[in-house]
């Protein structure tokens, strides 16, 4: 399976926001994040980095 | 493995961009894509949708 775990970068580091995330959609000034088992979350910034491999999304606060 | 297709939305329906997409990583207005074998693209866009289940990752023209 390929769930992403979903991070938002701070300047203390990454804070994970969501596990298993496997929807990624734009809503408003950011993203809403579901997961398989229909779990959700909205995130409010924009995308730093996709890393399919490692299952990582890292999200980060709009300027 | 986790690989995603890319494609473009466009008035005519998606257009593949890229397969085998591991990192996407906002560049200038758009991404740039990178494929487990070390091909790259850039995309101008934004992204309209990503479905790690279905291994897709849609991006949308600028408005």
């Amino acid at each position: 399976m390929c769930e992403s775990k979903v991070f938002l970068a701070t300047a203390e580091g990454e804070e994970l926001v969501l596990e298993d995330v496997t929807s990624i959609r734009p809503e408003g000034d950011g993203y809403r994040l579901a997961t398989l088992f229909g779990e959700q979350a909205h995130v409010r910034g924009r995308i730093k980095d996709i890393d399919l491999l490692k299952h990582r999304v890292v999200l980060e606060p709009l300027p």
